[in-house]
């Protein structure tokens, strides 16, 4: 048996027991703390910063010491001394501080978790856009009125129902072809485990539910008019969910919540590293997203319910008396959990191998292969989704490592592989997907941006979630900048009312930040700090010059905010990599640049497209046919929620994506040190102007052409 | 929270606490004794009794006292009136002697359970008999050599194996047609979840097993010739199971228990009155027979890994160098739970529902409908059977609430739908199932035989078990008696090999019982015992008139044992049931007589079919014509596994069988009291004669004919 300690967590006052030697971010976990961190416990982030306090703290009962935990390691030793004046400027005491990756626990020990530490509920920007889709549902209900049986004909209950239904369907449904007999439908186990009790406790008047014109899913007693099913968009940082009127194609709730698994690491790869670590990785992973879908239908369910109870009064006085009975009766129906009869999820690789409970090790090592390319249907059941256990889940196809489901849903939701004109669509996040083509072929690669465009490896980088900055400017006369936070309204520019609410800046800022300090002429073309400029927001820090956006009174950190050296070097990195990759593929194509572009993603949405173009981040295109289209993935879920058709269409079109892996590319290193400067400045501004359209009579055109 | 008591069971030494008011029969099965009953608890068959020991009893730490259990009831006390020499023959006392089922723990008891009233062990008879199978089984393996992916090629892990094992498959079975291709295959869920390690472990080499040419339901590294399945025949009474190589047909194990659910009725009324009773009855019953599917199951592996390793060696010295290192590699293989690959079951309706967790209240209540008719196909996992979880488990067709899936089986092995002729097949058992016809039209219809047949009902009467008389002649002359008993070789002639021996009367002996003493005149064609005979054994019991086979000092139970007036009356209700069950099969058809009756089943394997005949239970048939073909239900099980197109040729014949309730039938009742008496003796004998080809010379026709 091992050792344990006692742990008390600060400010939250989440205490326990922990086990020797486990770090204190772990521990913090397990204990229901999130600590922040991005570099997979490398000790080089420094975002999991924590304080020992020390002495005897009676109301707790436990006796802290600085011995209680390991010694200050070389790695945290190297971080606290490249950043010599982090201590004095918020008044710790050196030893106090510690990474909490690094340090593992020795004996009790009192925690506070500084705010810039806490792992925080993310803002989800993600929403679902009003499209018109055709509705083809894979579930559709048929009112069944059977024959009760008798000693004359005492036939079972599943062949009178499939009887019944075999007549229902017909009547329904008059004049089509191929319509199924009644020997052709199945019933799954779980439902005809239920079947007697449940059509005579209906008087053998039910409503069928029938998926995919074969298998009988629900019986239900009485008349039921509506089906319902859930569109999944499950990022590696948030899990969006859609519960939607199978028969409308209504959304009647949109909920979401952060991926738990971002305690076992924040990117894909240090998931699959945790799964390779752990015995039980692969199982936690999995049931923790398994949980937060459980919670998230839950969580819809009652919403929808609780806006159909506010609506269904005015809804059944607009019926005439014929049918308002029904309605009435079907409006009264409260949503069951087992009314969810239908789920489409999409994810990038990982997060489709996590959901399915596929070891996804060989995702993560050369050469980079997932499980299965094939969409994977598979029932509510074996999952253990608390919906109807007869259900099928539907996951869609994967079409590489890297470019998982959630490129499948973009191409379902803006389909390239249906246009004359040549698309390129980029998903844009710690790692950006590209598909380039139209109709007649379509190519595709990934590329890591690195966790910059998610403000991770940024100085004062953070996820988009209160506090941080959203939008820079930069006035190239004065040098002053303004900018917008998340959660206060307008720009930057009434002192007091921003006061201590900065606490960093996220991906769509690090853009902007970066494209003013070009477009300021702060940095060059290769990316280097202007010395020679007066301003006393240019200045020597610890990592070389650096830019100071919000100064230490206007934040809730208590210290200036800068943007370094370090941090352009990041976008660099990034947009060079998105660069290349787009290049790579036109290339490949024939092709000197997209007919159009398709920017994708919550983060996509967010950058402005202008300042993506001028550091060099997308090709050329004209900047019109530059469109944001928003959480794409979530969107391509929902339609193939709705529209069974598109399944089978997007399973033959990822079949048919040629995947390309951009290291086997000779020419890569070499087109990615050139791409990593930026176009030269006024080069750059004249072809930008000359990208808008009537360029003469539009005022942002004269914002470029100096 | 119920107050519960010590219970202690002599002579097996089980102890216990049980709750107030249990019956001591529960009580017992709660500790694993089993106490016979045949009357579901009404307290009338008495074959439970038990004896209450009264005192102190140090040893056990108990004072038991027959107050601590409830009063004698009305039912018992009239059980015990109408046999007041019982307690005298044994030696016992009035108030000691208890009907379990009535009697309910109200303090510490201590219980005798006398031989006659344990439950025991069956002698299982039925075996597999040697027929020609066509093998077409459900899986078939492919060896396939799959190419490692690279960088250059990163397909999935499965759409590689799919891609080999379309290339496998051709390469097997070239020239056929319609073989799938590879994008036609799928895989089972939990077959996928394994695969990306099992490919890699296997060094891209693996053995691909694939269900009914579609889904792959099992990949193993490495070469494998053979699968593995398993075919079982549910009794109410015995579970039999054989364990088949799906290649090459062979039975590699045969394995039998008896079904546990007994515990819970013996009968099938009595169980589903159990599951209607008890809120977790049916989860019970279930669960019950799925433990003993399993031990099965574990019981025929190991018993084939015996064979296989006993037979090993021989068997790879006649293969040829080339091939020998491969089949040395397969010889070594133990066999494994998981590669059990597929199962059939049968059983009566009954038996169907409780092995699929469906509730059977309607089987039981008119009109008498079973959840479903067609055959069912379920994952092992859904079940809870612990072989391969990706193993098809299939259960035949249903006919009617009274004929299951063992009537289906019945159906699979003998084929009456392909005939010519008219065939009659009998299945009998506590219940009948008849069916009659040939290729162009197949009736059917059951009758309860009550439970005579199995040895119930009847004063001595007891299942076929060690003590069991199995076959009764008595000499017309001398009116004396032999008989056979299980266990004991030869005739009764030795009286002391004898001694001590015999228990009771089994349902084979019941039938030549009665038709020996119809025979040697000892009762009339009414069945009425003639009185006026001489001959010791005739006489006067409690119930009216009996006939003495066996003397007390011969059997185990210390009593005589006779065979009553209420015996022969058991009898004549039962052989007139079957009677006019056939006769109305045989009128609803336009038909005289059937051109071959087919007796199968355990019971119907050992009755004497000149007997059956005499007595009126069969209608006229040549008797060379009438079969006796043993476990029909279990070979039928067998072919349905080894052959995939048998299934569903079964399905389409189930469906057509018309059904005819007896009940329904307005001559019923009339037929039904005329069939109790036994034909007019002299012309009985010259009618069975009649029936003898080549009656001149064979000696048993001119036993018949006086």
């Amino acid at each position: 048996m091992t050792n344990k300690h006692n742990i008390i967590l600060q400010p939250s006052g989440r205490r326990g027991q922990v086990e020797e030697d486990k770090s204190v971010r772990f521990a913090a976990r397990d204990l229901g703390v999130d600590i922040e961190s991005i570099c997979a416990e490398n000790g080089t982030c420094g975002k999991c910063i924590i304080l020992v306090e020390e002495g005897r703290f009676e109301k707790y009962n436990i006796d802290s010491k600085r011995e209680n935990l390991t010694p200050v390691t070389a790695v945290e030793a190297d971080y606290f001394k490249r950043r010599p004046n982090l201590l004095k400027s918020k008044g710790w005491e050196v030893g106090q501080v510690r990474l909490s990756c690094q340090c593992r626990v020795r004996g009790d020990v009192l925690i506070n978790v500084p705010e810039e530490s806490r792992g925080n509920k993310q803002i989800v920007r993600k929403s679902a856009t009003q499209r018109e889709i055709e509705i083809k549902p894979s579930i559709r209900k048929y009112l069944v009125m059977m024959t009760p049986p008798n000693l004359e004909r005492p036939i079972a209950d599943w062949e009178r129902l499939a009887k019944g239904l075999e007549t229902s369907m017909g009547l329904v449904r008059a004049g089509e072809e191929n319509l199924p007999r009644w020997s052709d439908f199945t019933i799954d186990y779980a439902c005809l485990r239920t079947l007697s009790s449940t059509v005579r406790e209906a008087k053998w008047e039910v409503t069928v539910s029938v998926w995919q014109d074969k298998e009988v899913v629900q019986v239900q007693p009485g008349y039921h008019e509506d089906s319902y099913g859930a569109a999944v968009d499950i990022g590696s940082t948030t899990v969006a969910l859609y519960l939607c009127n199978l028969r409308t194609g209504e959304i009647l709730a949109a909920e979401s919540e952060m991926n738990p698994q971002i305690v076992y690491g924040e990117d894909v790869m240090s998931r699959i590293q945790y799964t390779i670590e752990n015995p039980d990785g692969l199982e936690k992973l999995h049931k923790a997203i398994i949980g937060t879908l459980n919670k998230l239908l839950k969580q819809a369910v009652k919403a929808a319910n609780k806006r159909v109870s506010e609506s269904g009064e005015s809804a059944s006085q607009e019926v005439d008396e014929l049918t308002s009975e029904r309605v009435n009766e079907s409006a009264s129906q409260q949503i069951k959990m087992e009314d969810v009869l239908e789920m489409v999820l999409v994810g990038n690789s990982t997060m489709h191998h996590l959901l399915l409970n596929l070891y996804p090790k060989d995702l993560g090592l050369a050469p980079f292969v997932p499980t299965i390319h094939k969409s994977v249907d598979v029932k509510a059941r074996e999952l253990g989704l608390h919906i109807n256990p007869s259900a099928n889940i539907h996951v869609l196809p994967t079409i590489a490592s890297f470019v998982g489901a959630d490129t499948s849903a973009m191409l379902v939701a803006e389909e390239p592989h249906k246009q004359d004109e040549n698309w390129l669509l980029i998903d844009i996040g710690t790692n950006a997907e590209l598909v380039l083509g139209n109709r007649h072929r379509l190519l595709c690669t990934s590329t890591p941006t690195g966790p910059a465009l998610e403000g991770a490896h940024v100085e004062y980088g953070m996820r988009a979630a209160p506090g941080a900055m959203e939008r820079i400017e930069i006035d190239e006369k004065t040098l002053e900048p303004r900018y917008k936070v998340i959660g206060v309204e307008g720009w930057h520019n009434d002192h007091e009312r921003f006061r201590g609410h900065v606490k960093g800046i996220c991906g769509s800022a690090i853009i902007d930040g970066v494209a003013e300090l070009f477009r300021a002429g702060i940095v060059d073309s290769r990316g280097k700090f202007k010395t020679k400029l007066e301003s006393n927001r240019l200045r020597q820090g610890p990592n070389g010059w650096e830019y100071v956006i919000a100064w230490a009174d206007e934040t809730s950190i208590g210290r200036d905010i800068p943007m370094t050296q370090q941090d352009v070097r990041q976008i660099q990195l990034a947009k060079a990599a998105l660069f290349v990759a787009a290049r790579t593929l036109l290339k490949r194509a024939n092709l000197q640049s997209p007919d159009k572009i398709i920017l994708a993603g919550g983060f996509g949405s967010y950058i402005d497209k202008e300042k993506a173009m001028l550091i060099g981040m997308i090709p050329d295109c004209e900047l019109d046919k530059v469109y944001a289209v928003g959480n794409a993935a979530g969107d391509g879920a929902r339609i193939a929620l709705l529209n069974l058709e598109k399944r089978n269409e997007i399973d033959s079109v990822a079949r048919k994506v040629e995947r390309f892996e951009l290291p086997t590319d000779p020419e890569f290193q070499n087109q990615f040190m050139l791409a990593t400067s930026f176009p030269h400045m006024s080069e750059a501004f004249e072809h930008i102007a000359h990208l808008i359209p009537n360029r003469e009579k539009d005022p942002m055109a004269k914002k470029f052409v100096k």
